[in-house]
């Protein structure tokens, strides 16, 4: 039990399953007796992973990567008084010492307690506090007794492990893009991007009774996966303006609300294809959003990268069309999903099938020595959800 | 009473009082039976008329000005049912018909009906309608029920309607800006700007219970107003960083939340001071606001700046630090304050001497014929609002 | 096209469809200029009616019953400006000016203007400001452009209208009590009654997301109609307690909140059925909603009833356990739905297919002549709502 | 050091202070690892130490009172990462581990793990979970780093510590009447009861902007305390209705929203003065309150009262006017204030001399060997609000 295995970026566009140390409760010199270690019965590969594998970030070489994880508690730190050994929990990605002031208001995306250099802390992740990522077979979570979720029944639970695998990071932060734009029974939405949180956007959208759902993608596989549970879609490749694409499908050129589940790495749509133009999406969003409308954000914009292609864009400043946007009273949210906010009542929805969030973002289930190869298949925009199985656990 | 004078946009840097149209009851062949005449008693110059004045609009020669208004009821369509002649009224800056999806949740900013180019209206404004200005000395007001607050006794409302006259825009403009920005009791507050906007945004803060209002401007006289109402102050001419003077007050660098008063127009800070930096208030106000703080921007950003120094700019794009929003979980709130959902509540903190708004903003009532000398000093930077009384019914 | 019929309240137990008077844009001398005249499409009997007509209330002989309206508009007052003639409307029961306090808030239940006795008015009903009641032929709706909601179709709304007519009311008022019990995605939830609102709410509840939603009541075919759409029910003829049969459902003895769709015409459960226990639902969802949880109160409370077994109900005072809510520190919503407030995201969810409320509630189609028939077996606890066809024109 | 002494309950009417064990990091056999030992600076007699005193509970002898504390952290275990030796810190009254799914939410005072017997716990109370009182020299208080409000500052809290030791309790009981039931600026609010919670929430009400604050009692000098900062009052003995005394101070007999700051032991008004009326106060609140208003309910309701006049009283069933509350569309907000939401913002509000609080309930501190004098003045309805200073660490 004390071998351990996990992905390790290597260089851009190289990750490897390596030996790594079997965790300790403790980072670094930090006790950690409120802490857990959880054998990994599931791990998530995340498009944010990818902004690391892609050189986009500082990731040094032999960081262990994952941060959306579910596993079975071994052990637990002294300290730890309400999780016990034998539970199945999901790990919220953001990392949350339930003591701080952003915690206390549930702002767990934000925790001032986990990361020296900034709010905010997640597994596995580059400038977020250190934390050993979980695409691996065993990690340590710290402040156990709130950080996780235990799933009520454990054989009920590993039945649907492949829709409760997404509660760690993609559903809760489709939905939270979801929520901050104000989807509710009846309204007509417009969801950027038809990757797994795109896809999981669109999900919860309809969960959350949306009459419309629209998503727009550049990639007719994912869009085809969009349809697949009753989206409506539009091509972003196509030389029609998205408003004409909207109208098309609604009878008017815009949407209630809007949500922005691409993030910087976003490229230029119709004749601007192929590409980068990091702002093209928040732009189009506001173009299309009626006035007095919200615009959630779960897509990740940074605050450095290094790789962009001009000065202001590598320090996060990307040209706005705010006057748009003011002119509409269109109000906007952005930032990590504070995932403990939702998980609870996401997991409730897919115990009493309220919802298939595995088979909406197309959920792939492989094993560790597989990563690599997700990684690529998912680069190359492969409409699939790659989800580890590190201790073959996971049922047919 | 069929003569009309009032103050008309010329040209560039240039305004007149001139004879105009006594009002009717419609606009165009638009019939507004619905609407009243009103005999106007108190109409201020705004900040956002100075956008015309400056000539950085497309506003056409012999325009009427005005959206400030404060009137009594001297003719009444046959639609008008609950507003009466005699009746002492305040009107919103934003023009509503009551009757679309917008205004029946309160968003009278963005009205359906009122503009055939887009959602929202105003009096006396370049797209805004057509609706002629209340710089003057009569005024027609249309769908009169639902836009008018009546003040509940005359004689009382004339000895503070000086207070009473900033219900119509800068007031309500500045709360709202508090409001969004979150501010509420023991708030910690950054108030960009220290024009009118911003010290009622200032005074707003006191209001809802706020610990510590910062205000920021580069006007000394300005700040120096700010401080005779309790706020402190940032000289934004020094260079020294904004979050180093914050934290020279409260001990951090950061406050709780931010509200952007100034808008498009914004002038560089510190060593950049003297030239236009459109951008510079949005990303300062992230600089400092913590971590989940939200920011409230009344301040003006327009769709369209033909005298900006960039293509980009003047179309209304600016480059905006969105990456570090991102990173702190920031929400914006932009948009025209809806008046009337603030102006009942603080007609009241006025009736009930709550709040000494006048004197906050520094109220300076002047004659109709020395508007054009108002509009002047205000562009220099006086710290004054300028409140004309057309009819010398304002008493000492 | 100047006659018409209507169904009229006669004694206890009897109504009677007359001859009645040719809407007029008047009530009394008060003029409606702002009025339309509606052909009506559909009229619905409502649980509220029975109140009256089983001589709860003080109704006078010869009241024109009947506040669920859908309607052709067939003329327009001078002052209405936005709803033309042939436009397919529904019609909010609760009769709101647009103009008041309370309307320019979304307060439409308790509007000031329409009822000189007290706030808040509705068609065809005792003490509701005197307007004509619409299970007639033809109808006038004061304030047309602010109270109608335009079908934007009228082809495609004919083909639902089953569905569609169910927006002046039930639908609605179903939902706000989902709604101000904080009903969402994930929620566990109890519905008490299954009557027409009951099944309403229950099929809201699953269009906000709720995970369980569980029926109690004591008819038979109504718990077998909650059951038809997914909703678990509990059988309050039972000598079990609530608490034990929820806990038999979700694995515990309570609900994270609760709707009371009874009102005060509750009788007592298990060994107490058959006598009135006017405040018996009410005690029961506070002992089985969780601490922390909200309780929507759309069921009718009023404040006098004269038929009551005591004198403190006489007056509307019930025996509640308030202690048991305070310790679990419950909140309580009550009053009329301000069907504004929820009508146009509800016809969104029909027209796009999102909910089958009609079903839900067991529509059946009526001819006017059959309304007498219909009050009686709605009275005898029928599972269906009885939709009123005064001009046949709702299709096969 | 190891020596402690605290106010005991001996039987109905008497207190006494006796000698007790010092504290240890547990509660009988359950560890508090998560615990901190105060040395006690304040700690306050509290109304609702009164209903145990006044023999209206099941509190055996010998229960040490006291949920009221600001103390000096002398120990920590070693589960405690944030908290300090030498912190001084208030502390919440609602005993919260920061780990159950109400705690994440921020409903610290129903906590699902401090007490078996049901949600909630406090110090010093019966049925609260058996934690010891703090009316004492020395007090555990159980997962600290979650509880505790630390001061910024020792000295500068020293200073105020009149004022801060009203954070544990009455200043965000009242304060949380205030918000549930809307009160913000503008409003026109009805306090019922002038005690000290009445008081904190009337002050609260001024803080959060409130244009008039009208408080009912029946004691004349806690009627002339609430006037010495600015409240209008009703006198409650006075043979007037209370919608008569309003419409005298406002011009209309009623109030945008009220609050509930007496409880179940509400004594009759006018003629009917003198005998306990438990719903009393809600049934004339409602009375009060306009169409569409809210009402705050941190008055104690309790699920038994042994003492009461009638069986339905006894468990806690009081007679309730429902109907004019739903006629009316009320909301209502019970239960315990969940502290740790309010307290920071104010004990900014202190700290920044936004709020008099000490003033305004009229602090008188005491040793702690005056604490039985303190009781029986209290109950008499002393216009005061006794401090205990253990340690005689008080500055004058």
């Amino acid at each position: 039990m004390c071998q351990n295995h996990g992905v390790a970026y290597i260089k851009p566009g190289v990750v490897e399953v390596q030996s790594i140390e079997y965790p300790k409760l403790a980072l670094g010199d930090r006790k950690c007796e409120h802490g857990v270690i959880l054998q990994i019965v599931s791990t998530n590969i995340c498009g944010s992973d990818q902004h690391m594998v892609r050189g986009r970030t500082t990731a040094p070489a032999g960081l262990v990567l994952g941060h959306e994880i579910t596993g079975l508690v071994i052990e637990a730190g002294r300290d730890v008084e309400f999780i016990k050994v034998g539970d199945l929990v999901s790990v919220p990605f953001n990392i949350a010492c339930g003591r701080c002031r952003n915690c206390k208001v549930g702002q767990t995306g934000i925790c001032l307690n986990v990361n020296p250099a900034r709010p905010g802390a997640a597994y596995g992740y580059v400038d977020m506090g250190g934390w050993v990522g979980g695409q691996a077979e065993y990690v340590m979570v710290p402040y156990a007794d709130f950080n996780l979720l235990k799933f009520p029944d454990k054989d009920q639970a590993m039945a649907k492990i492949r829709d409760l695998t997404l509660l760690s990071d993609i559903f809760p932060t489709g939905y939270h893009g979801a929520v901050t734009a104000g989807v509710g029974p009846g309204s007509i939405v417009y969801v950027a991007g038809a990757g797994p949180v795109g896809l999981a956007c669109a999900a919860s959208c309809h969960l959350l009774g949306a009459a419309v759902v629209i998503v727009g993608d550049m990639i007719p596989e994912r869009l085809e996966q969009a349809r697949s549970f009753g989206c409506e879609t539009v091509d972003l490749r196509k030389d029609v303006a998205l408003s004409e694409q909207i109208a098309a499908i609604v009878g008017v050129p815009e949407v209630d609300c809007a949500v922005d589940c691409v993030g910087f790495e976003a490229r230029g749509h119709g004749s601007e294809a192929g590409t980068e133009h990091p702002a093209t999406v928040l732009n189009a969003v506001m173009t299309v959003t009626r006035a007095g409308g919200a615009i959630g954000i779960p897509g990740l914009y940074v605050t450095g990268d290094p790789g962009a292609k001009d000065d202001a864009a590598k320090e996060g400043s990307l040209s706005i069309r705010i006057g748009l946007g003011w002119a509409k009273s269109h109000s906007f949210y952005t930032g990590q999903c504070p995932v403990m906010k939702y998980h609870r009542q996401l997991m409730n929805a897919i115990l009493y099938d309220k919802i298939q969030i595995a088979k909406a973002v197309n959920v792939e289930v492989i094993t560790l020595d597989k990563a690599p190869q997700g990684y690529q298949d998912f680069d190359k925009g492969a409409a699939k959800k790659f989800v580890i199985d590190p201790h073959g656990m996971i049922p047919n």
